[in-house]
C-alpha cells in the first residue's frame, strides 16, 4: 500500500523496536541510509538494528556504524519488532534479511521500478537517492541533524549522484548535501574513501586498460577481459569509467570472463539504448546503463556483444 | 587597493567598453569565470571582449561562447577601453594580455597568494572558485542569470571544487550550484565533458600505470614515465589521481622525463608537506600539492625524489 511521506514518519514515530534492511551487494546510498536512519531514531529512544545479507566493502569503515551492521544468519530465532524498514530496494534484493524479522514492512525506495506492493511503501523516484528520503524523513518527524547521520546521509546521496555528476542530481540534492555539510559532512574526507583502491586492483586496472579496442568507427569502446585477466582481480568498480571518457564513445562495454562458458557485459551509453541490447542477450537495466550474462567463451561474447551493438547502431 | 564587492559591481556597471583577461595555462574557473562574466555584462548592452594568452583545450567547447576568447597578438594598437578585469590570478600570469589594453585594472580572484596589488583589487580566498565571486558580482548587480551564463559559472565551481569532492568545497558552494542548475547548468553534460579523453592518452594512462611503484611501506607510491613513455602522451591531467586512490598512501608522485637532463616532479598528498620537498630541488606549491623540475636523467631524479620523500617521512 502506498502512503505518504508523512504517514511514514508517523509509522517510525510510533515504532519502539525497528529493524532496518537493506539490499545485498550493498552501495553507499544501501549503507548510508540505514545508518542515517539508524542514528537519527537511536537519537529519539528507540531501539534499532541494520541487517544487510553480504560483505561491506572495507571503504565504508569510514562511516559512523560500520561496524554494527549485521549480517543475518539462518535458523536463529525470528526478531519480533514494530517495523521493518526496507531502504533502497523492493523485498525481493534484501536476501535472508526478511527471516529474521517479524514485524509490519515500511519499504522506502527511489527505484521507479519498485513498484509499492510492500504492506507500506513510500517510494519517490524523483529523488536521486533514497538517502534524499530519508533526510525528508528526518525533517518529517522533526529531529536534528548530528554529524553522525549528516555523514551517512550524505554518502548516500554523494555515492547515487557519482559526486553530483550524473543527470539524477538536482538542486534539491545540492542544497541538501550543503545542509548536511553544516551539520558536519566532510566532502573531501567521504570522497577520499570512497575512492580508495588496493594497489592490486590499480595495477589491475592498467593491465586491463590495455585491452581497450574501439569499434563501430569509435562510436563505442569496449573493456575486454579474458579469464586470466578477471580472476586476477577482485573488484572492477570504475573500470567502465575508463572507457566511458573517451572522446566520441557513445557506448561503453565492460566484458568479464568468469568461467569457461560464462561472462558477464556491463553496458553504458550516452544515448543508444543498451537495456534493449542486453534484453536480447537474457539480461536487463536502464536505457543508460545495462547488463547481461552470455554463457559463451571470451572470444564468441566479446563477437556476439560487439555485433550486437554494431547492428543497434546501424553501423 | 582593495575594494568590496560592492565596489567592484559599481566598477563593473559604470564601464561600457571592458577587456576580461585570465591565466595561461587556463583552467574551467579560469574559462568559465571569464565567458560567464561576459555574457552577462553583455546582456547589460556593455562590449566586451575575453582574452587568453594560450590555447583553449578542446573539452571547454562544451562552453558556450568558447569560440570567442581570443589570443592577444604582439605589436598591434592598444584596445582602449574603461576597465581591464583580470580574473582568477594576480596580474602577473595573463601571458602578453596586459599589453594589448589601456584601461583601468579591476582584479578578481580567490587565490590566498593574491596580495591584491592590482589598481582595484577584491580577492576573497574563502570561496572555492573565482566563479563564485563572479557569481556574487553578478546577483550585487542585480542582473538574472541566463542558461549561457549559469553553465559558464558552474563550470568554474564544478571544475575548481573537483566536482563538490575537494576539501575547498562549502555549503554555499552547493546552494550556488543548485540556483545555476535551476537556470539551466547541466551537470552530467558539462562532467561529461570535462572528463573526456583521448583515445590515445587512455591508452597512455594504461602503458603509464604499469608502472606506479609503492615506497616507504606503501605510504608513498609513484608513477615514473621515463622518456619514451612521456614523449608518447600528449596529455597527463588526472594520473597522479591513479596513484592518489590507492590505499595507504599519503604521498603521490609523478614522474614525467621530459628531456634527457630534465624531469619534471609533481607530489599529492594527504598528510606530510610536499611543498617542503619540492622546495629543496627549488620548486614549490602548497602543503599537499607543489611540484619541482630536477635537471637529472630519469633514474637519478627517480632516486632523488623517492629518497627525499623517505627522509621526510622519516622512514
Amino acid at each position: 500500500m502506498n502512503i505518504s511521506l508523512k504517514e511514514a514518519a508517523r509509522n517510525l514515530l510510533e515504532a519502539e523496536k525497528i529493524v532496518i534492511a537493506s539490499h545485498v551487494n550493498p552501495d553507499g546510498d544501501a549503507i548510508g541510509s540505514s545508518l542515517g536512519l539508524m542514528y537519527a531514531l537511536q537519537g529519539m529512544g528507540k531501539e534499532v538494528m541494520v541487517f544487510i545479507d553480504d560483505d561491506i566493502p572495507a571503504i565504508f569503515s569510514v562511516l559512523p556504524g560500520y561496524e554494527v551492521i549485521r549480517r543475518p544468519e539462518k535458523g536463529v530465532e525470528k526478531i519480533r519488532a514494530d517495523l521493518f524498514v526496507i531502504l533502497d530496494t523492493s523485498p525481493d534484493r534484501i536476501g535472508i534479511s526478511g527471516d529474521v524479522v517479524e514485524a509490519h514492512v515500511l519499504n522506502i525506495d527511489h527505484h521507479v521500478t519498485n513498484k509499492g506492493e510492500a504492506e507500506f511503501s513510500y517510494v519517490d523516484s524523483g529523488r536521486a537517492a533514497t538517502a534524499e528520503i530519508v533526510y525528508e524523513l528526518i525533517r518529517e518527524m522533526g529531529r536534528e541533524f548530528t554529524g553522525e547521520i549528516a555523514s551517512c546521509i550524505y554518502t548516500g546521496i554523494a555515492t547515487d549522484t557519482g559526486f553530483f555528476r550524473y543527470s539524477n542530481t538536482t538542486p534539491f540534492t545540492m542544497r541538501t548535501a550543503a545542509e548536511l555539510m553544516e551539520h558536519g559532512a566532510r566532502p573531501h574526507i567521504i570522497s577520499e574513501a570512497m575512492e580508495q583502491k588496493s594497489y592490486a586492483v590499480v595495477k589491475g586496472m592498467a593491465a586491463a586498460m590495455q585491452t581497450i579496442e574501439r569499434f563501430c568507427n569509435g562510436r563505442a569502446a569496449g573493456l575486454f577481459m579474458d579469464r586470466e585477466l578477471t580472476a586476477g582481480i577482485e573488484n572492477t568498480e570504475g573500470f567502465i569509467d575508463m572507457v566511458r571518457v573517451i572522446e566520441g564513445v557513445d557506448v561503453a562495454v565492460l566484458l568479464k570472463c568468469k568461467e569457461e562458458k560464462l561472462c558477464r557485459v556491463s553496458m553504458r551509453s550516452k544515448g543508444l539504448d543498451v537495456a534493449k541490447i542486453a534484453a536480447g542477450f537474457g539480461g536487463g537495466g536502464h536505457v543508460r546503463a545495462a547488463g547481461c550474462t552470455l554463457e559463451m567463451d571470451f572470444a564468441d561474447a566479446k563477437r556476439a556483444v560487439m555485433q550486437a551493438i554494431e547492428e543497434a547502431m546501424g553501423a
